[in-house]
């Protein structure tokens, strides 16, 4: 299964030109749109939505990442192997979370290159392909990374901003309810048909109202 | 074939998780964006809605049908067979209008339990496994309803009521136009290109603009 | 592998209608939506937009295409075959640049109907199918077109007007780059992030910003 995890809207054709891709390269597999919608251009906030959806996912999932401001400059281009899912995305700290939270977990630079890379299109060109390379059991197409340069230290384990608002106007934060004292989880009930437990699938409840 | 019938919106992450849910526990099977912005919160507007587009679909289509404001609370869990065709939703009268307007049905409360069960969001957990259980051509996993919990024999034959307003603007009642007289079916004509017959194929003609 | 070409918008019943029908024609063939979203009700500047996308996509790719404010008028219903690649939908000048631009076209009046045709949802009954059948291999089911009547050889090779506008702000026009000299190919740069180049992948370089 090849999830999607991308800021491109649900508009537009930057989406399909990625499945076209998938589709041609991984026939058969899965492709699910988890999120189109993630904090466009804002790997960080993205970084702890992701982590918390992610691992709602069976082992062997491939997460096809797309919050790439950068796109074009020096940020490297990763994979990340997490407790047996697959992260494949821009190296911008959108995978930081997924990591720390890990167990197990390896990564690598991408070393393969596409016979034609747009300057500002790598989802398409460069992130569909491995993320269709692993979905269908090859090995990462890289080194083992070991600069760092994908890293964010910094970051703090829970951040204490929304990082999401959903459809029915429940507003996630980065903060791990675990973190939090009991009677601080929720300021006010979610109301009726409020996914509010969503993130419990977790381990964790980081949805504050 | 699955069909999805929510209101879950077209962004954000509940229609992948619960596709996720689909494509593991029924592979290969297709899944059908139907709605998913069927009236929020508005199982009885979203029941003339259904109604109306279901009929269209193959003898054997599952609909996974979820406007369910009162999750978590006492509504049963349903899977209703009426005509051929299968539904699996919340017993809240969302499925009261497919009921009364079809000329066989069965329907069952579902017993079958997930191992882990969100108080919010029983259409990745309870629903979706169940409809992939009925795509995959099993006995519904349930007994029969007897005590009519899920009827709403209060509710109109038809409802005088706009319960969704198109992309191009066409406004869909709840009236089905075979009770109207023929010159009072459309005020006004819909624009070129507005799909103004399209509720015909379900042999009623219910749109008015 | 098909993909869609609609203004259909990206709510409401239309293109799961569409996708039903294709999957139960097609079974198996991978369905991409490429635009929803084209330009509403007009061939014009949808025809300059797909010409540009259309030729990304491989070989044997069919293209159902449906932005059709004349439905149920006289308007021909049309294949064309380009440069290998299959279009289906109305002729109504939304296969106009795609036709001039490539090397080799045939094209047929589509003469097979279906048992029922809805007035306004061609897309659903007529395309569609026919989509579906050029998927599965099958010759085209028409006649040579003749007339000319699906040609609008008074539009321009490039249009001076902004066709598109995607979710990242970035505003496509109907000019070729190729045609502008170079240092007017952008006024601005689009910003980080901006996906400023796809359109290269047609050979042509055709967003101003």
């Amino acid at each position: 299964m090849i999830v999607l995890f991308t800021d491109f809207g649900l508009r537009g054709p930057y989406t399909g030109q990625m499945k076209a891709v998938l589709h041609q390269m991984a026939p058969g597999t899965p492709i699910i749109d988890l999120f189109a919608d993630a904090p466009v251009g804002n790997p960080k906030a993205s970084a702890y939505l992701l982590a918390v959806y992610a691992t709602w996912f069976p082992a062997k999932t491939v997460f096809l990442c797309v919050i790439d401001p950068g796109v074009g400059g020096a940020r490297p281009a990763i994979i990340l192997e997490a407790d047996s899912r697959w992260y494949v995305g821009p190296g911008n700290g959108l995978f930081e979370l997924v990591q720390r939270r890990a167990r197990e977990t390896r990564s690598w630079d991408i070393e393969w290159k596409p016979a034609h890379l747009s300057a500002s299109f790598h989802g398409r060109d460069l992130f569909a392909p491995v993320a269709a390379m692993l979905a269908r059991g090859e090995q990462p197409p890289g080194r083992p990374c070991e600069d760092g340069a994908d890293r964010r230290p910094d970051w703090p384990d829970d951040l204490c901003e929304i990082v999401y608002v959903d459809h029915f106007g429940n507003a996630m934060t980065g903060v791990r309810a675990a973190e939090l004292p009991p009677n601080k989880a929720c300021r006010s009930r979610p109301r009726a048909g409020a996914r509010e437990d969503l993130q419990r699938s977790a381990g964790r409840r980081s949805l504050l109202v």
